[in-house]
């Protein structure tokens, strides 16, 4: 059967493109690194950013931007943790844009700062469609939700530049297979680090950290 | 704890509110009324609009937009039924705007059609986000689904201007309480009609078509 099919031209997208690369030129003006974080939801995006800012946060100052569609409990676990966060209410929708980024970065005075972590909305499609403006995207799976996922999520795990495997202390318990994985995200991907860790033990975030502080240096120009 | 909540100003959604209006100014020139189909994956939204087709097609000149991320089956299902229909990709985007919209209206020539109806993405969140420039949103809830769904997504049940309630059939097998989700439309919504429907059976077609027909014959003004 003759179907007629069209693709549909995403002028949003390409409006906002253009715009999130504006925003990393104000963004490397500023000097300030900024990292995007996504995931499904319960991936530890929280903890994960909790152990690079324990990490970071000793030679760096940090912020951290919480988006969500309601709510505030990681904006509170953050604040207790002692990083500056604010929490964006993206009012319903599943992703960020650059703009909504641009705000979040104003409220938290990222001028004042050297790297802002966003944690995106927690959702594999959505944020993925979305340039952040961001420097860095960081992907998060775990282990139980299965080594074939960058092949059901192929967008978003295009987009990252490093992934963290996360829950690895839980590995016996699940039928995950390194090797698999580690080829699923080749065949989307070509050069994005993949860092297996813990955010439960703390396991693997020191390299991870060292992989978000060298591209930060090489950011900022220093 | 002291939370700083920004509550994202959303541009990209102004912006397409605007858009959207012009649309519809477009199709009232055109005396094109334009459906937008709404529901979770695998509710019953292909064949409602046969349904519905079999129906208004013996006096109106219809036409279907299929909108997809991939794939083309249900656009080959409605052509097989004798209906004119085009397949739209949205390129992983789980929502259609007005803009995309548009492009497939123009495509399947709704200058020349009386009522084209829209498959929106298989979601209850993110489409009911975008407006389509659609001159009714019709939302597709199904029994199995449960009745609470209208207090699960809010938006969804807000911008429904009619509900149909599918596999009205399978009720007997399911806890489904139709007073309590009568209840939890109101809690959303003032206006919208509801009509229980199956599209197995067909009971409750005529009804929710009587409704599409009336709203158009108001919409082309005879």
């Amino acid at each position: 059967m003759d179907v007629r099919i069209i693709d549909l031209k995403k002028t949003i997208l390409e409006d906002n493109d253009a715009d999130a690369e504006v925003l990393r030129g104000e963004l490397k003006r500023e000097k300030t690194f900024y990292l995007n974080v996504m995931s499904s939801p319960g991936s530890g995006k929280t903890s994960s950013i909790l152990r690079l800012c324990a990490i970071l946060g000793k030679r760096f100052r940090i912020g951290v931007l919480e988006a969500d569609i309601d709510g505030d409990t990681d904006t509170v676990t953050v604040l207790k943790a002692g990083y500056p966060a604010v929490q964006l209410h993206t009012g319903g929708m599943c992703h960020l844009d650059a703009e909504m980024s641009r705000q979040g970065l104003r409220e938290i005075g990222s001028a004042d700062l050297d790297l802002v972590i966003l944690e995106n909305v927690g959702n594999l499609v959505c944020p993925a469609e979305f340039d952040t403006g961001a420097v860095m995207d960081l992907v998060i799976l775990t282990v139980p939700e299965g080594d074939d996922k960058p092949l059901k999520y192929p967008l978003m795990f295009e987009k990252a530049d490093v992934i963290l495997l996360n829950k690895t202390d839980a590995m016996e318990a699940f039928d995950f297979d390194m090797a698999a994985f580690r080829e699923n995200v080749r065949k989307r991907n070509d050069t994005a680090e993949v860092f297996p860790v813990s955010a439960e033990t703390g396991e693997g975030s020191e390299e991870a950290a060292a992989f978000v502080e060298r591209a930060g240096s090489e950011w900022s120009g220093g």
